[in-house]
């Protein structure tokens, strides 16, 4: 076999298809976000950042870079082991003992990433409990795809958020049968939020566990920021909360919140937690830092919520309206994969604005997008050049017009 | 099904097997490792750690930690995105760069960590290769395994480090017939190499890639330390090298290294790269700085490989000989699980020495060890304590003296 020439051509057909990847490189400065630098055609370029996770600007925020520069002076650059070889460290166990707090849970576990948390838990609760089934929403990120599949569990996928549908499912099976019903809070394609509430009348009903992804909530809702659970009432109802240290609370890392023995189950079985080098840890203590910051500032989450509406607002003024988002995500729907990478570029190359195209396989084919993201450092005044410029970008490639013309 | 009774009865079990897991809380200072505070009933204790993976004490070395501050000052916490969206940072540009350059490659990637390196990339190419056979070392790490069995690709396990088996097993396919061999170079908890050339003459006749895991050995061995490959002269000939920034380099994540379109192509197809937050742009930093420092620096793996030696050489005159390592690793055979956790909790609370003890699923059942690691810090003194301490354990503990009862 031609190993190169197979790798080539699986290329090729990514770039005809439109779904090929361009990174952009980026340097972000302190003070300056959502200003950054873009490094392109060997020269370095001002842009404005609308497309980033860093939902409150967190990952600039003083107290949780002067925990992170305190760390390392103090205590060094890498754990230096896995947990249970040396890497545990005293910042991962101040962190977990703070998630518990913050999400009102008995016990919580740290992993390298929200990815690996979702992958190694799920893997390890499908692969070790006979017969589980799980019951999964068809939108779940692929996180928890993978480790549902990887698992080798019976699945049984219910369309997003069809509350009939997930009944009709968990009714096939005894209410002895072990189950588990796993979901997201917000769907960070969409930014549609799941009736979480109902979920848990279902599980409760048929004797189901819940899982709840909250990677795009946590930091983001509920008077002490702990997600859409919080927010809801529910917290108490749901077997295990999934969520990073990478978005809103703007440093790197993924964890889950549950009972003792669950949590103690995960962290004794999860092969993806167990043989991995554990969190740098001045990421620890950053993380814990801006937690405590977090509960404490609902008036950051206020203002957040009003720039993401503001927006949204804006963009239906000038006819470019947003998907039905009921969070602070605020996707705009091109379709198209090749005409989405063309309006990116020429945000990019013409208005100095970065809003990378969402392709395949992140979002399905023919559902390319922009998927704008505000913070509370976004000002009018960005808000108004991102307006204008869309404005031009849509006319000058022609998105939606042939939509117009056919109504 | 009574869920929280199920996950109790399984921690239960590994009780009584003697194979669950307690974490030490550490708390390491710069300038002082491998002096450490532990934390335990209560109190703090001053301890020497003897199991850290941070090989050459770079964790704790100015130039890293000096590259980490400056860029947490100058740019922030975490990266804000995955790598597509928003999380492409300059230094990951400049770290994938210099990786290329130290193993002589043509392109490098980035991943969270080791373990999700391995996985991603061999899942990738297990998946995506029609009718790849993986023929696999049977003392492969868990992430290899893992990465292996999700892809659903054929696999072959051939006995570790038999080159008469792995050929046996290649010689069942045409030579046409898409194959990957893959293994490591150092084996960390038995310490032993793999015969690389070797198994690099059989991928030649059988027209198979080598996938090589050096996550032991960059840092530490050949001229320019990046690893086992450059000290044997046999880079060229790896399709793919992987390893990691958490062990020997002092910080965290995983990478491969290979041809622009093989790199690329994991890069565009691999869901565990693709879908999740990249490492902050700090810990690039530091792991180039790092990196930077290491190639330099050969004096520090000739002092850490005499320091190796040495500790060798001390247990062997005092009768508690290690596993034949070749390499930097220390293993010293306890066998049963509860004999090694009391050697290990002895060594802690009446030594102040800590050693974690390796037991299953790191290690087979009946083959719990202490694994020893000594870095260039750790001085005569360290190993005076070390040595007599062991004496004094293995006296209380009776360990080997059935043996040698039996002898």
């Amino acid at each position: 076999m031609d190993y190169e020439g197979f790798f080539a051509d699986k290329l090729s057909d990514l770039r005809n298809e439109g779904c090929y990847r361009v990174f952009a490189d980026l340097e972000r400065h302190v003070g300056q976000f959502p200003a950054a630098k873009n490094f392109r055609d060997g020269e370095s370029h001002d842009i404005t950042i609308w497309c980033s996770n860093d939902y409150l600007g967190m990952g600039m925020h003083p107290v949780v870079l002067d925990a992170m520069s305190g760390a390392i002076r103090n205590n060094g650059a890498g754990a230096g082991g896995t947990r249970n070889i040396s890497g545990t460290h005293h910042y991962h166990v101040l962190l977990e003992q703070e998630l518990c707090s913050w999400h009102n849970k008995d016990a919580a576990l740290l992993f390298t990433s929200g990815y690996v948390a979702n992958m190694t838990t799920l893997m390890t609760l499908g692969a070790r409990i006979p017969d589980l089934v799980i019951f999964s929403d068809s939108e779940n990120h692929n996180s928890m795809i993978e480790g549902i599949r990887h698992s080798r569990a019976h699945r049984e996928v219910f369309r997003h958020n069809d509350l009939d549908h997930l009944e009709e499912l968990l009714a096939k099976y005894p209410k002895e049968h072990p189950k588990l019903i796993a979901f997201e809070s917000v769907y960070s394609m969409d930014g549609d939020i799941a009736p979480i509430a109902e979920i848990c009348d279902l599980a409760e009903k048929y004797n189901a566990m819940t899982y709840l992804d909250e990677v795009h909530a946590v930091g983001m809702y509920g008077e002490g920021g702990s997600g859409v659970a919080e927010r809801d009432g529910v917290r108490e109802r749901l077997t295990l909360i999934q969520a990073t240290l990478g978005k809103a609370v703007g440093v790197v890392g993924g964890y889950i919140v549950g009972s003792h023995n669950l949590v103690d189950f995960i962290r004794s079985f999860g092969a993806g937690f167990i043989f991995t080098t554990s969190l740098p840890p001045a990421v620890a203590a950053g993380a814990l830092e801006s937690i405590r910051y977090l509960r404490e500032h609902n008036e950051l989450r206020q203002r957040h919520a009003e720039r993401a509406d503001t927006l949204k607002r804006r963009l239906r003024e000038v006819g470019i309206p947003p998907m039905p988002s009921v969070s602070h995500i605020v996707p705009v729907l091109v379709g198209d994969e090749v005409q989405c990478k063309q309006a990116s570029d020429l945000l990019l190359r013409k208005h100095n604005i970065y809003v990378q195209p969402i392709v395949y396989p992140t979002v399905g084919r023919g559902l390319a997008r922009l998927r704008l993201t505000a913070t509370p450092l976004h000002t009018d005044e960005h808000m108004d050049h991102l307006i204008s410029s869309l404005v031009d970008v849509w006319k000058e490639i022609g998105i939606g017009a042939q939509d117009a013309a056919a109504a």
